[in-house]
């Protein structure tokens, strides 16, 4: 299954999920100038970038949206990054955070499960609830492809509905996470991790103990690293003996050309290393954790 | 304000959404045979329906999901669907139920209130919270660029989160409908409605005499007609006055020639007269409520 193909990523490379969310203005612009379409330019970044990370790097998340902000050829490059990545044997995301009835949910599986935008794992919303998610269940059943839903994110905003009280003395968020794991039960790899993870930000490590340990059949997908707050000791509290979960990072290693210690660097160098820095600092806080 | 434009659309034209969710299936093969690409034969296809019935109805909201499912020539068509509406004057609702942080909410802004994909209203969807949504607002601020969030949606899935009782006793749907409407509050229409709407699924009347009151200046986007179980007389509970609110309908129009009762009619005459039935029927139901 997919899920194990994702773990054993985890254990051979690190927890490392590399957010490709390129926006044009983070390109060199000598690499830029090069080519004469912004669809190109980003495209040809993402490949230097892929080739330079590949062997550190767990799995990597495409964030749709700075393509789709380039209308028909940024998703041209969209498309061609994840056929890339499928190329070169890499676990992808798409992060596109859909979440519909079942009819368009099916449409939603079919573009982004297969065809141009075919992608291993994909984000959901679970707003609308669990019959929204009925429609990816037979990929996922198929061995191929999984789901991460959103569940506690990272932003500030996430206080406003996900920590929302209920009635049960619950979270929002906690009643999404369980029902989702009771979901995969039914999907689960053989790592025992199921199909179906969940978004765990890692900007509230208040009860991180409690949601890895209830949800302890679902991998994490980890934002909120550097950047929005997180620390590689805090990312540490979300894993398992190290696996479980990936921490993303999009700007910090995109970007990462732009630090004086990488000064010199081109900028796929410099995300390597970036990338290899932030592999280590969570492995020295996870290793850690289990002595 | 674009809310004052789809206000008075609906004082002229009734309340019918036209919902172009347009499945290849619905084409009539020998519609589709005419064109040697998917994406084309979809897009001839829209055009015809939107010159038929742009007198009857209020507003389009064109579902991505059916397009994206096509890949790039699907998303194209989409495109130039979306294009075709703005030439024609009509107020076209995008139906991408997105919902991301700043950045990335700032890309998804830019991805469909500018360029390739620009459309007059987007769909929201709100778990990851307010922060999400602020982004859109100098765009709604502009006064054309409107979004409707999901708030209580038509789908039985919709118990599973948005009806989660909080410890304030509260539905968790009307947490989300109320803030949005006091965000509302600095983006007021003439009409007394503001550029942030909400999705209010017809398939549940219970509840809605309280929630049309509460959100008096939130304009409705209203699903789950025909197919889904709602009836006029259930939507016309949550219009004020007639107006405040339109009504989707997507397979009941664009399969209309499938009636028996169309038979002998093209697909997009079929589809006028679908429509003028059921903006009469809506009208037969909210006017009787008013006197």
């Amino acid at each position: 299954m997919i899920i194990d193909k994702l773990y054993d990523a985890v254990k051979e490379k690190g927890n490392v999920c590399l957010g490709l969310d390129t926006d044009l203005d983070y390109i060199p612009l000598e690499f830029k100038n090069q080519y004469a379409d912004d669809g190109e330019a980003i495209l040809q970044f993402n490949k230097k970038i892929i080739d330079a990370t590949l062997d550190v790097v767990a799995v990597y998340k495409v964030q749709i949206a700075y393509y789709e902000a380039l209308g028909i050829n940024g998703l041209k490059a969209y498309s061609a990054t994840l056929k890339y990545l499928k190329e070169k044997g890499a676990v992808t995301i798409a992060d596109i955070k859909r979440g519909d009835i079942a009819n368009t949910a099916k449409m939603y599986a079919k573009a982004h499960f297969e065809g141009d935008f075919e992608a291993d794992f994909i984000t959901l919303s679970p707003y609308m609830g669990m019959d929204t998610v009925e429609p990816f269940m037979s990929y996922l059943k198929s061995g191929n492809k999984g789901v991460f839903m959103l569940v506690r994110t990272s932003n500030g905003g996430s206080m406003d509905f996900e920590y929302l009280e209920t009635a049960k003395g619950n979270k929002v968020y906690e009643e999404v996470g369980e029902r989702f794991q009771n979901l995969g039960e039914s999907v689960l790899g053989q790592c025992g991790y199921s199909a179906i993870g969940a978004v765990m930000g890692c900007t509230h490590v208040d009860e991180v103990a409690k949601m890895r340990e209830k949800l302890n059949k679902t991998f994490f997908l980890i934002p909120g690293y550097g950047a929005q707050g997180g620390t590689a000791k805090d990312v540490a509290l979300y894993l398992k003996n190290g696996n479980g979960g990936v921490v993303n990072s999009s700007r910090g290693i995109l970007l990462a050309y732009k630090n004086k210690e990488h000064e010199g660097k081109s900028f796929y160098e410099a995300a390597r290393l970036e990338a290899i820095k932030m592999r280590d600092e969570i492995l020295k806080y996870s290793t850690a954790k289990e002595n």
